[in-house]
């Protein structure tokens, strides 16, 4: 199987290329915003260099959020575009899942984390387990002060990894030496760990239904929420 | 700091820049033996993507052998025109070590291994102290049952990794469940590990005294020396 795996749901952008079951080809810029620029140049070169036109693979497995919005939209829209156009399978991963990956330790919970400004985080709790790196908390946009109640009753060892900066203080202060900061490489999301990962995974069968992970509302979903109390739970792009 | 790390030694071409201590791009490729057309250009690109240009590069860190004869050639000597053309700081780095990075736990020893045919290998023994990886048996040419032989009194548990696939049978049968083997992507040189590596390491002083760490005869210097018993040690390239 021919994978194509992304993920720009942040700063970084990935890009992997895996053939039956090895890496062929991987890059990872952390440098620029702008993905918009470099995303399908990049797509190009590594599939060109792995010997293959865009038509040989078999599979796309992107991270589809949480992250910045343009992020995971980028990513997601492509993904859909590229199954859609061209009948391939779609895998689609938590954002938060696939910078997990980067822990490979069976004997602590993983928490990665991306960073939503004062104090509020994007965040969940994996553990892996056989080789699967299940969730034991779900993905959320949440603040500090909720997520360590969250916290309060686990045993394991927590390795936080990602956008840990502005978090690592309150978390040493709450769980002491049960937290462990992951370091340098780890916090960066790694295309080839999300290919080798989504071999095994499900593909999606809407593609054309698959939607990003943002996991808030935009400020202008926000707004609308608010000017319209009675209408919660509609979508204010259909309304509006 | 300004880094360029590059490992070319075997059939994975690998390349990363770092400043102050984050990679800011990286790029992995294994499905060509071809290094002479790929090493240039994907450089060019990836200092360009980190928004440099190659004089704003301090240091370059290269994996200088032991692996494949052309390989550790091409590696020494772009590392060593590129830094003795811009007056830059010369990191030379065992391949066996860069790829023994891959394996990051403190209570195992790691045993790198590049395939050196007919059950020959090149080979070591590291193991992580205090953030160092320390040489524990030292890089060398040999055979699988004399490598046996110095893995006898061993107690840790043993990971091998890199060009296993050969090894794991006799590996197995002489040590049992001592032995570990990598999986993935970790039997894959990663140029970002090696770039984060060489920050803390001293530059060589002779830059231009460089030589790529071969460990074994060329079949030319073999025949040569075979033919000149009584001139064993010297160099047949002065010679002839």
């Amino acid at each position: 199987m021919k994978i194509l795996a992304l993920d720009t749901s942040n700063q970084p952008l990935t890009v992997a290329v895996l053939v039956d079951g090895k890496i062929q080809a991987s890059e990872t810029l952390t440098t620029h915003k702008k993905h918009a620029e470099f995303l399908l140049p990049v797509i190009e070169d590594l599939v060109q260099k792995s010997g293959l036109k865009p038509v040989d693979i078999d599979r796309v497995v992107a991270a589809v959020g949480p992250g910045s919005y343009t992020g995971i939209r980028m990513a997601t829209t492509f993904a859909k575009s590229f199954a859609s156009t061209l009948d391939k399978e779609l895998v689609a991963v938590s954002s938060l899942l696939a910078l997990a990956l980067n822990v490979r330790d069976e004997e602590v919970l993983i928490n990665p984390i991306f960073d939503g400004r004062n104090q509020n985080m994007f965040t969940g709790l994996y553990q892996w387990q056989n080789g699967q790196l299940k969730t034991v908390v779900d993905d959320q946009h949440t603040n500090m002060d909720d997520w360590l109640k969250q916290l309060a009753n686990v045993e394991l060892p927590i390795v936080i990894v990602g956008e840990t900066d502005n978090f690592v203080g309150p978390y040493k202060d709450a769980l002491g030496s049960q937290i462990q900061v992951a370091q340098g490489l780890q916090n960066i999301p790694n295309a080839a760990l999300l290919a080798e990962y989504g071999q095994q995974l499900e593909p999606i069968k809407n593609v054309d239904g698959l939607e990003p992970r943002y996991l808030r509302l935009t400020k202008a979903e926000a707004d609308w929420q608010a000017a319209h109390p009675n209408e919660r739970g509609g979508n204010y792009v259909e309304k509006v």
